[in-house]
């Protein structure tokens, strides 16, 4: 049986720990590496090592950022607003706002939210180095985009809450109906959210 | 901007070749090795090398087996029937129905069906090392467990030419309701299949 294999086997347990793969992804993806060109399993082998070694975490603000570059393109870059920080719980996070291109502030990546049965507190997180940010620097606003989940929210009282204490202001970003999603798709704690939040149509001076 | 980091961008790219695995899906993979513990990266990077250094093709069947052992565990097993040979696409076929539990025959791994329209014929299947293995040793049936998709049916069709004009006895899998599931929930096709292929029920004898 194919599965007897040690090294298939081990192919898969490492395939299983990724997010979102369970059993039968992971026995698919690797005998797709098993039987694709041999040329495809060394690029992707190469590339995980190549990534964990050539990229590291921004000094600044703990993005994601390559070795050769710390402070990371956003932190160094002198067009971008040094007085608004947008607070994230992963890279992703920062990675889905620089898509909507709209946002010109600087970041700064909690890695997590806080979660005491898990034993996740604000040491676990980035806050003490998001503080020191805070108190050396002329910030204006600080946004704090966390997830909405029970953690996510946990998190931003928490911030809000130390962050206001320094005399800066602080936002949270809007909860509400996705752009391009029918009002019927939406799950009732969003459509509540979206009542709660709405604000005056046709904006003033329209 | 994170995907700016070439290092981030090919481990994306080498994901991506992956099957099943778009855009997000691969940003996802790519996110969570660069942030999970250092030792989870290195694991999935030596499995694939090492999984490719280390399995090969049977030389009987074509399915994969590990380097030590040639023929494979199955082909080299004296309790399975040598006189039945199972004809698969691929090795995850195989895999299946040993699964299954009940097939105590040998198998006969294709690498793929016929399709024309990308060039692939006989030449770059497994075929003519079936037709050898055939006539050198006493097989009484060769059962085709092609997909049933149309790639493999047409390849069922072109064995069972080929075989029984050797004189050996051909069967196909039978495609039918599968065992736990709803009549409601299978297809037109699979519903026509089941009907045709019924049996006569309660069998014989009981």
């Amino acid at each position: 049986m194919i599965r007897n294999i040690p090294a298939v086997e081990q192919l898969i347990e490492a395939f299983r720990k990724l997010p979102g793969v369970g059993k039968r992804s992971a026995e698919r993806l690797a005998f797709h590496l098993l039987t694709a060109p041999q040329d495809e399993a060394r690029v992707l082998s190469d590339a995980i090592r190549n990534a964990r070694e050539r990229v590291t975490f921004c000094s600044v603000c703990r993005n994601l950022t390559g070795i050769d570059k710390n402070p990371c393109a956003i932190c160094s870059d002198p067009r971008r607003e040094a007085s608004t920080i947008c607070v994230v719980e992963h890279p992703t996070g920062a990675m889905a706002i620089e898509n909507g291109g709209t946002f010109r502030g600087l970041y700064h990546v909690l890695h997590g939210a806080l979660n005491p049965l898990e034993g996740i507190g604000p040491d676990e997180l980035q806050v003490e180095k998001l503080m020191r940010r805070l108190s050396s620097n002329d910030v204006c606003e600080v946004i704090i985009a966390t997830d909405a989940t029970t953690e996510g929210e946990a998190t931003a009282l928490y911030l809000a809450k130390r962050v206001t204490s320094l005399g800066i202001a602080t936002s949270r970003i809007a909860h509400g109906v996705p752009m391009g999603g029918g009002l019927e798709y939406a799950d009732g704690a969003t459509v509540g959210y979206a009542l709660e939040g709405r604000t005056k149509f046709p904006p003033r001076g329209e």
